[in-house]
């Protein structure tokens, strides 16, 4: 009989589960929608019945042997998702505990930004190195962190807040409460912003100029760009200026092999990578010049928060910590 | 026979020896100028023979089993020291291989700031902590990294130049090529720099005011602002701003559960810490808010060192690195 583990992704809006082996095959797939659920509990329900079902169609000769989980503000040591702005149930709620008690198996969260990483460590580009940072680039930046080889989680769970260092003083008001956040530069809503303040504080001709703000979209900054427009352009370039800056932080403190771009913005590709690699060498700490790659995620486009989800269990398994 | 290792800091001004038991007691310990030993191969010598001399001093019932080493730019990958800017020998220096040649016993080699955080774990204040950071405030800022009960040398040995992050862009010119490093701000010599700009920006008077760059010193600045002088107070002030919103961006990324202050520059005690923690709580993303512990070294005043380098050596032992 095959062993496999559920890799789930929680979302703001959907949630995905994937039924992966250990060779980081998705064997069965669905999606659901997370709002729709009234409570947690119909929630935990909704999810552990979809993770019976895809087994079911997979037939006997498979095994589940434990659920892994990648959500917003999914807390490592809790077991238990807290306080996450864009879902509808508030406090800590403990899922780990309530899948456990449905399925039976072990079952670990984390962070969706630390499940990339460790989806890109043992199926995408990182595969074979111990020192990387995953970057993801969506509506906010989340950052998973390797080091030695382990998943950076710190003293409660939390760490790889890096979206929340501050890059400019009394800068942007951010979701969490603070201003100059870096993920209000550096992320799909930061270059729409970013985009916007241009509009206004340039009078360079731009096809944006005709959108609202709630129309605009990162998707449309990025066409933009492609096309030759140099406000587009130029929205790309400060990008690059401030998260280059922050990268080189990241760098001194950390000395990473490389860091990888994962998320709707690394669709930007080189319209991102080229400003942020030049920002980023440029304030480098001299020994680290030249030495970091910056690059885009092996599991861009794939499923990779359901793959790094069912990574994150096999893990714990292998290492005999559930 | 008790086994002891031998824990060594090497300074730009002179080296200490001290023959180290596994309960972090200093057995016997000396000095000697790391600047009159003319080439690296002479350093060496003298280095070795000097810790046969403690050995043969403590008589026959110890065994010398390592050597630690805390270097300024000490790699512990290459078991080197390499172009450390305050040490006269140039170059890639194999001076772990060169102690193994000497003693006949495993020797093991990082920077200072590393050695200081080993100390911490294992005979200091950070006893039974696995996530915390060490922070060296002297001429510059170095920075050791414990993450799940590990230091963090990262991907070529060079992690904890958290000195090198970009505290102001285009700032003071650093020692290392960059402008605005965090080093340039938060040490004894960016205090000196703080006040002396202060004296040029301001009107206040000051005890500080018929002092020259080249006398003043750190140590006088904290002086005076025990003694209640308004710009020597604004200096501290100043510095606590900018150090507690980098340390803020730290425990954005690592979530440690506390931050230690060493060095020189530390023994202003409250006069810098109070600022420092006021700026850090403020930046803080909310779910780290008055979480972590900021406080001083627990070997403040002490070898400590020395007591890291042989740690770090103990460690390495005990895992069966070497």
């Amino acid at each position: 009989m095959a062993e496999v583990v559920a890799g789930i992704d929680i979302g703001g809006t959907n949630t995905v589960i994937g039924i992966v082996n250990r060779g980081g095959d998705i064997l069965a797939e669905c999606t659901f929608p997370t709002r729709c659920q009234s409570t947690f509990d119909a929630f935990v329900k909704t999810l552990t019945g979809e993770i019976e079902r895809l087994l079911m169609e997979l037939g006997h000769e498979h095994k589940l042997v434990g659920v892994g989980v990648g959500s917003p503000n999914g807390s490592y040591h809790l077991g238990a998702i807290v306080d996450a702005p864009n879902l509808e149930w508030k406090g800590i709620l403990p899922l780990c505990k309530e899948i456990t008690n449905q399925t039976a198996v072990p079952s670990v969260v984390t962070n969706d930004a630390n499940a990339a990483a460790l989806g890109e460590m043992l199926f995408g580009a990182a595969k074979g190195m111990k020192n990387f940072v995953v970057i993801t680039l969506g509506t906010g930046l989340g950052s998973g962190i390797v080091v030695d080889g382990k998943l950076v989680v710190g003293h409660e769970g939390f760490a790889g807040e890096f979206g929340h260092v501050v890059a400019k003083a009394n800068g942007r008001q951010c979701g969490c409460g603070k201003r100059g956040c870096l993920e209000t530069y550096a992320s799909a809503t930061g270059l729409r912003r970013t985009a916007f303040k241009m509009i206004a504080d340039s009078n360079q001709p731009s096809m944006l100029r005709n959108m609202t703000y709630d129309k605009l979209s990162a998707k449309m900054v990025t066409e933009a760009a492609k096309n030759g427009d140099p406000l587009a352009r130029a929205a790309f370039e400060y990008t690059g200026l401030i998260l280059g800056t922050r990268l080189a932080d990241l760098v001194a403190i950390l000395n990473p092999e490389a860091i990888f771009f994962f998320g709707g913005l690394a669709n930007a590709g080189e319209l991102l990578m080229d400003p942020t690699r030049r920002y980023m060498e440029e304030y480098m700490f001299p020994i680290f010049k030249g030495k970091v790659k910056l690059m885009l995620s092996g599991l861009q486009n794939k499923n990779a928060a359901v793959l790094g989800a069912a990574a994150l269990i096999w893990e714990e398994l292998e290492k005999g910590r559930l």
